[in-house]
């Protein structure tokens, strides 16, 4: 398929623009009616880095490429606007694989008000997927950053953890899981090929007062580590308390690990970690509860004064044996 | 070297932002104070299809990716803003190199005025680069688009073309070029490496009352098909007024091709082609001469109606042969 074709092939997937769009596909560039200020994130989704295609359906590839993308403006408490793509295809891809991409990512952007407003379509050795999404706030003091968390916050995460990597290894250690109901395995699949970028939640809980807050891609270890850094505080987190996803104790137990540790050091969560003041606790609960698109919170920790580090803890006191992903 | 300690290093060398910068680097998404409408365009450049690195120093990829990015904003006429770059760098390619793609681009857009405001660096089989720019405008009336060429305008182009092809005829035939001066081999590198987005040209250009533009990426052949296609006009082109750059007649010569079929069917000169009302041709002069960055203008042809095309001429009517580009 000439390149041309195959331009005039995607765009037919693509939704004509929303209301912001007054120029999209088709221009040199895009133009778009913009916010006060534009909150922007770039992320990319490189085959044999981050999925493997035969793991994958292409339409679960165009939604998970997205899907991080957008998890970044939830981070902000971001309203999202609009994504653009840029697609880098190897030889013999092929038209539908390629339009099942799109379907993916679009299918998503629709359920969450965003138009992918443009993008570009090269050739290349493999195949990667990389979303610019904007997003636009009328006002910049509710937007959250890494770098607000107090001593005295309290610490949330959204949804449930360690599904992705429950199913990762499962993958790798015993694809068939006969031991597993299948209903578990299928939620463990879905939770990692069609992660739910928090987008309503992380408006609710910005506007509910939370002081910093960040989206769980690396790992809950990590990414609190990126908020303890940014903010100069300690950060302790139970252990206990962390949220499993339906079918991760189950799988830890067969594999022979820790539950929590999937949890814990898992990433590909998606979910939201958030500071809140003490103060704030019930309204960020009410706003979350009352948002378009519920999601359970989970109080694990407390901000601290101190090293800038994460330390998980159980009723005895800190662990060891976390700090490695940090 | 890790990835943490990778991105701080590229941090060192990314100017801290500008006035309308309120967060960059070092949070989930950068946050910028808008104009009214927010101009985006996404460009990529990929190792062994767009460029191979033994040809090109790493500050020169990454001028040359921002270039080509900045270059679709020069075609609406927007006033550049913010570049966040998608970075995949293959095993090995070490932090040197890595810090000189960043510098290249660096330098580009403090040129420009803008502010490389976030991105993203990961792992990945070939080196890629991946801009996208926005650009701010107050009035969507002063951005041009490639649909609104008319009959009777007079189509001009920037600057001078066909030496990035002209130099890749060198290295693919005759690197050394003993018959060609320095200075002018030497010029035909530079136009090759480091490209000129026309941004000023085209901010005036479409002050001026232009009715439609785009920038020569694939060549003008292409380009100005595109325009036609848009505009569902037909586009008559004089091969003799193309302007040919210091070097491509030489060179032509001596590689026994025609000098004017490098400047029409080349591509990667990065030029606008601008299409404009006859009464606004003097205006059109006088504001790019105006401009901050002054280049000249070749009026090559003119637009008619008719079935969307490009056609070359010469004194004695349409050529042929020009045809395969489209």
């Amino acid at each position: 398929m000439r390149e041309l074709e195959l331009i005039e092939a995607l765009e037919r997937v693509l939704a004509r623009g929303g209301p912001r769009i007054i120029r999209s596909r088709g221009d040199d560039a895009a133009v778009v009616r913009a916010g006060r200020y534009a909150v922007t994130s770039v992320d990319a989704l490189v085959e044999g880095v981050h999925f493997r295609s035969g793991e994958l359906e292409p339409e679960e590839i165009g939604h998970r490429a997205l899907a991080a993308a957008l998890s970044d403006l939830a981070a902000m408490g971001a309203m999202p606007g609009e994504a653009y793509l840029a697609l880098a295809l190897p030889p013999g891809y092929g038209r539908d694989r390629t339009l099942g991409l799109l379907r993916g990512a679009e299918r998503l952007a629709r359920e969450h008000g965003v138009t992918i407003a443009g993008g570009n379509v090269t050739r290349a050795g493999e195949l990667s997927l990389c979303f610019t999404v904007v997003g636009w706030a009328e006002d910049p003091a509710l937007l959250l950053g890494r770098d607000g968390a107090h001593a005295g916050d309290l610490v949330a995460v959204t949804g449930a953890l360690g599904a992705p990597a429950a199913y990762l290894r499962l993958l790798e250690r015993d694809a068939q899981a006969p031991w597993l109901p299948r209903e578990q395995r299928a939620a463990l699949r879905e939770r990692y090929a069609r992660p739910r970028p928090r987008l309503a939640a992380g408006r609710a809980l910005a506007a509910a007062g939370a002081h910093a807050m960040i989206d769980l891609s690396d790992g809950l270890a990590s990414d609190a580590a990126h908020l303890a850094r940014a903010s100069g505080v300690r950060i302790e987190l139970s252990l206990e308390a962390l949220p499993l996803a339906d079918g991760v104790a189950q799988t830890a137990a067969s594999l022979g690990v820790a539950a929590a540790e999937l949890a814990a050091t898992g990433g590909e969560d998606y979910e939201l970690c958030v500071c809140v003041p003490p103060a704030a606790r019930g309204a960020a609960e009410a706003a979350v509860r009352a948002s378009h698109d519920p999601i359970a919170l989970s109080w694990i920790g407390q901000v601290r004064a101190g090293r800038p580090e994460v330390v998980f803890c159980d009723a005895d006191g800190p662990l060891r044996g976390y700090e490695h992903a940090l």
